[in-house]
């Protein structure tokens, strides 16, 4: 049996030298580049580098809004670098909204895992699609579009939100036009909107300029 | 205002010739292609295309593994398409296991909601990374590699398998050695194992040749 | 030299065959996919496929937003099908503004071609960029986040905006907020707004619900 | 056992419906698409669809140039759509070349199995890489650039030219110039060749204009 | 209303983790790699690296093709990294021309400013497609195919080319032949050009070899 | 002429900033990313990182499995990094067997070119196709798909397998069970194998656990 193995080893090594990129945990300290993080070196890598907890923990819902969105992008979980997919958590108390916002960079699939929720998004073409959501249902909203979650009846809900992307961004639009140095000339100009709305909503969200 | 209003409409007019492609809800009566399936007619989408109640109910463990993958990829959720995402339900009963398998066409993002799994993956150069994941906790399980789920306890565990294609493919080892007409001599000759071992398993599963 | 002629003849037929897809006109008949549209027979595609004059003439600016927005997407200009770009142009009379929006699907590249433009973007960190273009100058805007552009100065302005896609998407906050059937109570409650305002924006834009 | 079986059906049937797109047999008959052209019913899918013979024979070099290629891309071999790769088989007589050509979507390996070819290509930046290959070597050719291949020696050489696209496409500079409707003064503006070598050659390759 | 924003504040920190990716800035002093540069890091991005002044000023046509290209592609303009757009500015005084050329890696959208252009390209079954263009219309070249551009009357034209990469690559046909050290010999055999031609184009661009 | 050549100059200078990308050598050094290794400096790269000699030899075929496969992926062959193809040599000599095994991230087109090979693979729907080819016959295997190749008859076969990424993985089936440290009880529950069958094949390949 020894003999027969040792006459394997030559197949063995030429293969090793074949064995590489099945995956690429990212080395969050190295630049980033268009399509990810560079590899962690393979020997480095350990399972550890393919398990998240992050989103195991109920996000805390003692805020404004009455929800959290807890992210497990790249930036957090090294693991999905370049693989196409990440996670976000989202907690829901009585009340509770994530409101209006986009991912730029990928798709959307809504899992409920409990309570209910409320969700829709809005097209190109001004059409609506709104559903609420019991638990175990899907709801997916398409790459780049407006969409908002809300929490329905008195439960507290939880949902997974699930991207196509490792990196999939989020951008509120609260906090994009009256959380920022957005000034508010601008805001008016650009959305309609009365001077005195966006200097209400800048005094609550912080916003300047 | 209605003057305004009238002012406006050649604005709208135009825009509206430009939004098209937000989403592409497959046409399954359509031939399919590389990217997926044709578009349904965008008059004809409703908000029912973007949600899928089939994930919602256990699946029937009462078999052979005592586990059940219920699937939710393009062929059944048609609003998945071309966006690059689709999901399954795993329900694993007390001594469950959903058998070592690959997903040809995508990466696997595993989400425990219920109990705890143990789940592994085996890589190009032969290393093994194996978890227990408790409720709320990840597992990146890279394209197209040989893993496996496992129920761990006595509770029954529920699993969301998320994946970055809408036809991510399923291709379960046993079943393709063992249910399939893959003649039992060439699997003994490209998998070393013993005719006995092949004979029994195809007895079981239903294998021809 | 004709017997060369025929010697040769061999080898033209044998690459006839290999002659397909260095293009794709669309079939805007036919049903799109995740792609974009099938291709027109190459039997009977003209120069004229590959032309359009469509951005030629100066969009109509007497309007509310004092401004006009002309695509040539794949469905103006099938030749773009499958090809990873397209366009619209930008008239931009005095005092006039394209509102905040997106383009869900592409990256945009702004080229100011006459008079002046304000153009801005803002990112998932709510950071700012906003700068005045002058005749020549070229802005780049990141898929998927809000932008706008504003005409500066008493001179109309014109600019082709580039997009990475043959069907970007254009989504218009406000036209998506304030002209759609998205339900006052629920603008209000993801919006942060007030009734007042939304209800407001909604009579002049036409929205219901 | 059979009490066994009859616990499993239920798994496979559930895992039947999600067993679509491992792979995308081109209908020709359908239209194409950016992607390639529509999937075969995979009911009517055989073995044969994955089997390409057309490459066995040697082309016929009894040409002008000595050479011959014989593509085997999706329009000949069906099982390629939608899987990034073709072939073409190049024959080469003792003093034969494949002229300078490009594909214009695919990069290109180049396998010699018989006799020696010099092969070479030009870049971006009108750098020359040149080199006689021997059997067994392999060259690459980066896409879309300017290349050729001769036969060096007098033994006739043979080599597979492998594609990263199902459909390269193949553009013969001489042919585009001299066998096409491209007209003589056209040609010598965009060339700077005389019109006197332009007229020469259109009388060997059967250009017109 | 200070209160309220202490609120918030948990669930703007957890956002902001999740914010990375929107653009990718070109380091241009790190190493390159297939998918572009590495990003700068966001915290040094400014405006003025999203916008480009380089294609504001005509380009000098004082020469022997009595035209000019300017490039603004990812080494001219980093904002363009990893976001699939790059643009080239074309003067071309009376009688200018630009040479027959490739883009090696990415599709051109031409759209013409300022008089008249005519454009040109050459598919893989060597059909041409011409066109005189004015003021205002655009031309679609499909990826890696010959073109060219000419002006067309006396007045000075100006177009801008959009490519669908931040790398298109141009490789101009005499520069590739005539201006490298492409041997004579080599030239002849692949192009079926005289010896003398190509002898007396070398001489003109400075060919060696 | 010098006159003339002394214009031209700046059209040169201006182009030769737009002359990059048009490819990449993997420095090997660098940590790679998700679309591969950064790029050796152009002024570094020579004819030499275009050419493999690497598969010119016969594999090794003295082993238990009478066969070697010889990679010429990007570890291998920096030439390849970016572009979308690798290759590799199968020697199989007679009774020998390239065993069931994967590559998870690309589809394999098969060029035998002496002797004949027997070649398989198995899809998610448990389809088995299977071809003894001649020389000079293709096969192509979907992407991620269990597959085998055998020698056909007494004569030494040699195929070249073509792969649509310069990474593509290879997974062995018998090497991920029995060479690795997946442990016996972990094998038997999720590939339904006796205990015995699995200590004699790890004996006999080495795997531990």
């Amino acid at each position: 049996m020894l003999h027969i193995l040792l006459l394997l080893l030559p197949l063995l090594l030429s293969i090793s030298n074949a064995s590489v990129n099945d995956f690429c945990v990212a080395d969050l300290n190295g630049p980033d580049g268009p399509s990810g993080y560079p590899c962690k070196p393979p020997t480095k890598v350990t399972t550890h580098d393919f398990v998240y907890a992050g989103l195991a923990a109920s996000g805390n819902t003692t805020n404004i809004i009455n929800a959290a969105v807890t992210p497990a992008f790249v930036a957090q979980f090294p693991g999905l670098n370049g693989l196409g997919l990440s996670a976000a958590r989202l907690d829901i108390a009585s009340g509770g909204v994530i409101p209006l916002h986009t991912h730029p960079g990928a798709s959307e699939l809504l899992i409920v895992t409990q309570g209910r929720v409320t969700a829709g998004f809005i097209t190109s073409d001004n059409s609506v699609y709104v559903k609420t959501l019991s638990k175990g249902e899907l709801f997916i909203l398409p790459q780049g579009l407006l969409h908002f979650q809300l929490g329905y009846g008195k439960r507290k809900a939880v949902a997974y939100a699930v991207f196509s992307s490792s990196s999939p961004g989020l951008q509120i639009l609260d906090f994009a036009l009256f959380a920022s140095n957005f000034s508010s000339s601008l805001i008016t100009q650009t959305t309609f909107l009365d001077p005195e709305q966006v200097k209400k909503l800048k005094s609550v969200l912080g916003g300047s300029g």
